[in-house]
């Protein structure tokens, strides 16, 4: 078994080694772009985590893992033209740099990209693979419609907001994990529980995110701590002051009229007021606890699971 | 075996029964409402045809038809969005009515809906039916991708159109007819045969469209005729009267100090003058050969062949 850094150069390899055409030039380049912009390439290292518990042979998950990372990238080609984003890991989105049409059109490409990989698996495995991504890729879109249109909503409620970063982010680790585990030999209840596992393990993840962005420490976050709370992004942290806090204090959580330095400062003043962050991270918590309940019901050896509560420790103790 | 005005029934129907989930609302309304503003349906008629030609039972072919279509109208969205379309068949395109940031995500889920339909055919089948779609999804984009790096070229040649065509419009009527083959459970020579036929027909309709926005009859055409002429369209006539007019001549193509009807009026004697229709038909009527030349190679009993030789003489003969 390979450990996660082993995995993550298994995967930069092979994505180093997938051959686009070269015509339309400026179809595919914006391709090349994204898929080597660099990233943790958690996903697909999931892939291959995953596919490893059941077969010694990595590479018969990489196709796989590949399409996952192509799909991924995809999505944020298309969100960020929707997000009106300028900046992904530091350098120009694919939009800014050659315009909305060809980012639309290059992530059509990118859809179509991560089709062919998957279609290179085995046969026995191909009809469940094809249901298992097409699911995922159908509930992603789904979360993402939901979180545009939150942001003209006053009405969201915590379900709806734990639902909707489930589907945006979490089904696709979840995907990435039953997809590997199918790949990978691995009876339908263990694919399914490794499906529990990685999509409990996304909800977990954003929430960290939603805590960090206010709690985390300024040197080690990498971004502007208090950035949601400037943007009056409805966050797990945000939504819960909404429905604890007198409806005077509310107001402040999408106030205007103050200073990013002020509001960031306040909000968090609220926050603890009300004990925002242990209710986040008891929310947190509890879907880590359920992403370890379905690993220890999983049929596989328990050495082999190692890394995967390394997983979970690791969103426990993340700082950024 | 069916009339193509039965197999369009049989679509209609199919398409009326296709469930998409109820929510989010918005991501999936634009999606019935772009595959229920009509249309004929040429794409999985031919499918449908195709598939008929190896296999009594239409339904096998069913989900590949609505694959296409799908896939098709996702196209629509897109491009509508490409080429700030107001328009789709007379009603409001998808971004126009939802915004383009919904546009290009329920876009996004018809390629998975598409995807979907695909992953229903027999598992005998599955592989090579994913790799003409994906084959056929590529070039599309491809195609729409050249279609708008044209605009922004002065030195298009007429190979570069023919090519643009090709990939854009005919490699779907191409992919259209191979899939039908395909699940009908053809020879892989037949269904070859049957993709020159789809393609080269697509080429022809196509150079008969730009025939018809210059010489159709202005009752019949129902647009307005001489559009391309007004907005400087790079059609195989624009491209051959550059390459065969003086310079002098030339400029009256891209003019832009004409009224509407008096830079029609001149460039269409332009085009008279260098017999660029009949050049335009010449080229059309070799594609049209071709097709016809796929369809007597094709192994299959002369009298089933019958509706395919129908729309050879359609395009031949179409005034609008």
């Amino acid at each position: 078994m390979h450990n996660p850094v082993q995995l993550q150069e298994i995967i930069e390899k092979a994505i180093s080694k997938i051959h686009y055409p070269q015509h339309p030039a400026n179809l595919y380049e914006p391709i090349r772009y994204i898929m080597n912009l660099g990233g943790k390439r958690i996903r697909p290292v999931m892939v291959l985590m995953a596919s490893e518990l059941f077969n010694d042979d990595v590479n018969i998950a990489l196709e796989v893992a590949l399409a996952i990372e192509t799909f991924h990238n995809f999505t944020l080609v298309h969100d960020d033209i929707m997000d009106n984003a300028p900046l992904r890991r530091g350098a120009q989105t694919v939009h800014e740099k050659w315009g909305s049409n060809t980012a639309i059109l290059s992530g059509d490409v990118m859809m179509v990209e991560s089709n062919k990989h998957l279609s290179k698996v085995k046969s026995n495995v191909l009809k469940p693979v094809l249901d298992t991504f097409n699911a995922t890729a159908q509930g992603v879109c789904e979360g993402q419609q939901l979180d545009m249109e939150f942001e003209q909503r006053s009405d969201v409620s915590i379900d709806e907001y734990l639902e909707m970063i489930r589907l945006k982010t979490a089904v696709l680790l979840g995907g990435a994990m039953k997809l590997g585990a199918i790949v990978g030999g691995a009876t339908e209840q263990n694919a399914e529980l490794l499906y529990n596992f990685g999509e409990n393990l996304g909800v977990a993840f954003q929430l960290q995110d939603d805590i960090l962005d206010v709690y985390g420490n300024p040197e080690k976050f990498g971004k502007q701590v208090g950035g949601d709370i400037i943007s009056n992004k409805k966050t797990f942290l945000h939504l819960k002051a909404l429905k604890l806090a007198q409806s005077d204090e509310a107001t402040l959580l999408v106030a205007e009229n103050l200073s990013p330095e002020t509001k960031v400062e306040k909000v968090t003043g609220l926050y603890n007021k009300y004990e925002i962050k242990q209710l986040a991270t008891a929310e947190m918590e509890k879907h880590l606890t359920l992403a370890n309940e379905a690993l220890t019901s999983l049929a596989v050896e328990d050495q082999k699971k190692t890394n995967f509560r390394a997983l979970v420790q690791q969103i426990l103790e993340r700082e950024h």
